[in-house]
């Protein structure tokens, strides 16, 4: 699928870097490993400059691998979830020939090379840690007549949940991820291009983490309201990860399943909360991300710990206490990968701001390992104070593919 | 201005640099000057990692200086545009004191530490070369009882305008810019907080460039056409820059003005002429934005050259010359420094992308050195197939501050 080099692709490289011999990344491998090509310009435009920084435009995640990239591989700084329905009358066979363009573009524009008809081909040869993932909605996985996972479905109602059908399921997911938003941009338009005779865009969100390069790597993203976000996560490349993402059996072993969920932050009442109070609703303290009992960010909160008082230390309401339950923690049945990115969109009237926090997490079992502990939270949890679910999709995400394979082959050759 | 050094500060920022030693730019100075304080984690979280790139999370442009950051220093990769609606009632002695919190906070926020009454501080210590830019509408300057420019207003009617008010005018603009989308973000919410009881949003727009490292420093943006935007600038700090960009006298001594204008790109249009077409055009080479007639990227076109044939080898209608001018090029009074980004907000209906050019430009005379190169574009210019003018507003911007002063000083004080 990777095809002959692309002999433009070193000279418009050469161009977009300023001159650079820019590294290529290789393509192929382990799904998880992402090549850094850092490179520094053989010449610097202007010699007064400050010694410049190492370029990253280069650097390439593997498409291929028995997993899709984007799901233990670092989250770039940008991201684009569209979510697509599919047009009436496309077929199984017609879902194949679609599944098999968008993986040739995706790995194609991965790799750094313009998409097969690229209209925009000089847009191409950043593609600074892009990724593409694909999921499958209830409509997709019927039409190709397929197995239906039990949970592949719209989660069961939450008292929490004011949601917004703009925000809502889809047939086919697209999330597009990349260290550069012009990058993201370009994918998203020729991958949209050739699904555009297959489906519509049901909707769309952006999403943004800190840019490539302004903090270390594995450093907990922030989100708007101040707090790290993702720090229980399990360890990619552990088996821990692995017990909690892959699914194991059928047409989507190898693959995983995406909860994509928008959650509105009001932070005007946010701001009405004092830190303590914050601290208090989060369970962590806002510094550091450290749970109210003590320790660094990664330490296993003491939820017996009480105050001198008898009080729980990390209140009955905490977020953390809820989303974890009595029984969480390292080994538990209940836990799930997150990769969530914010969002900022236009205020209007009296706000100054309308943000969001795009949650994303994946598992191997919604209902076994999301949906408890969605109820816990939906139950209690002083952050819904002031966070509101107002979109909630699901896909199955099916495995990777070879060099010369496609996503959702498993399911639909 | 600047105040005592924050204590927690270091602290803050170690953190977020996940334990580095990061050095901090430098405030003050030259305004065009930014800061490069790169710096190279203590220790990898990850020891199997690739070599970690440089961090830029600390670097800062100087917000005190003759002239406001964030015109002549380089573009960052995500800006913010905000225009404002001052309240009624909002007298001559108030603009004073929100253009004083607002300074005060904008310098605050540049240098990497929290606003005065910053609500989330730990995104502040991450600036990635944050800069804040005012500019005062007309409604500003009458409460203000200051001197109008002759120019300071709507821009005359274009016929290929089709402008929507939610893209116009307005009373106060920010211009905030930061290579971090998160950090732009925090400090978009943080200065409306201190605008809230004087004005309302009444437009808001993002823009995005490549991504920070993607790219060689001093490399041409490219939009989502696909071309190279901004080839012919004056370059920053030489003779000829200052001579289009500042003011020399009255209150806007030191200052210039911006116009800002959005412009939705027709991408399937575009889609549907060929590379040839496109450069015919644009009057340049797609490849490497060099002009028809030959050279590098910032070679002067050969206006007079023509085929074998008898015709121009950059047509007529191309936008390069509709654009110069038969007169154009270095030393014309008809320049004006591009200082652009792009957008890409969410499709509908049958549309798989929403496009548009964020057009922003300084010059010290909106009517000698604007109007006409518009004119001429508005009369002839075959990219105005493809391109619609949806947004406009003009602002004059006050000349920069000293630490211990505040921008608007010359018109309020």
């Amino acid at each position: 699928m990777s095809g002959a080099p692309d002999k433009g692709r070193a000279t418009r490289r050469q161009f977009l870097l300023g001159g650079a011999a820019a590294g290529v990344g290789a393509v192929g491998g382990a799904a998880a490993g992402a090549t850094l090509a850092a490179t520094a310009p053989a010449t610097s435009p202007d010699p007064t400059a400050s010694a410049p920084p190492a370029l990253h435009g280069a650097s390439t995640v593997a498409f291929h691998g028995a997993h899709q990239a984007g799901i233990a591989t670092d989250a770039p700084a940008h991201a684009l979830f569209l979510a697509l329905d599919l047009r009436d009358g496309v077929d199984r066979e017609a879902l194949g020939r679609l599944m098999r363009t968008l993986s040739d573009d995706a790995a194609r524009l991965s790799a750094g090379r313009p998409a097969l008809a690229d209209t925009e081909p000089e847009l191409a040869p950043a593609p600074a840690n892009l990724t593409v993932t694909f999921g499958f909605g209830p409509g997709f996985v019927a039409r190709a007549g397929g197995e239906m996972p039990a949970w592949l479905g719209p989660l069961p109602a939450f008292g929490i949940d004011r949601l917004r059908p703009e925000y809502g399921d889809g047939d086919l997911l697209l999330q597009i991820c990349s260290d550069d938003p012009l990058t993201a941009a370009h994918a998203a338009r020729m991958l949209l291009k050739d699904a555009r005779s297959f489906a519509t865009v049901r909707w769309r969100q952006r999403g943004f983490r800190r840019a490539h390069g302004t903090q270390a790597p594995g450093t907990t993203m922030r989100n708007l309201f101040g707090q790290v976000d993702g720090t229980s996560n399990p360890r990619p490349g552990s088996a821990e990860f692995a017990r909690t993402v892959w699914i194991d059996d059928g047409w989507l072993a190898g693959g995983t399943s995406v909860v994509v969920r928008r959650i509105r932050l009001d932070l005007d009442g946010w701001d009405r909360i004092d830190r303590a109070g914050r601290e208090q609703s989060v369970g962590r303290t806002l510094a550091d991300g450290a749970p109210l009992t003590g320790g660094g960010e990664h330490d296993e909160p003491d939820l017996a710990a009480t105050t001198p008082l008898g009080f729980p230390v990390i209140p009955a309401f905490a977020h953390l206490r809820r989303a974890r339950g009595e029984g969480g923690g390292e080994g538990a049945a209940e836990r799930i990968f997150r990769r969530a990115y914010n969002d900022d969109a236009d205020p209007s009237g009296e706000e100054i701001s309308e943000s969001a926090l795009v949650f994303v997490s994946f598992q191997a079992d919604v209902h076994a390992q999301f949906v408890p502990i969605q109820q816990r939270l939906d139950e209690l949890d002083l952050l819904n104070t002031w966070t509101t679910p107002i979109g909630s999709a699901v896909f199955a995400v099916p495995p990777g593919c070879a060099p010369g394979g496609w996503i959702g082959e498993t399911l639909l050759a």
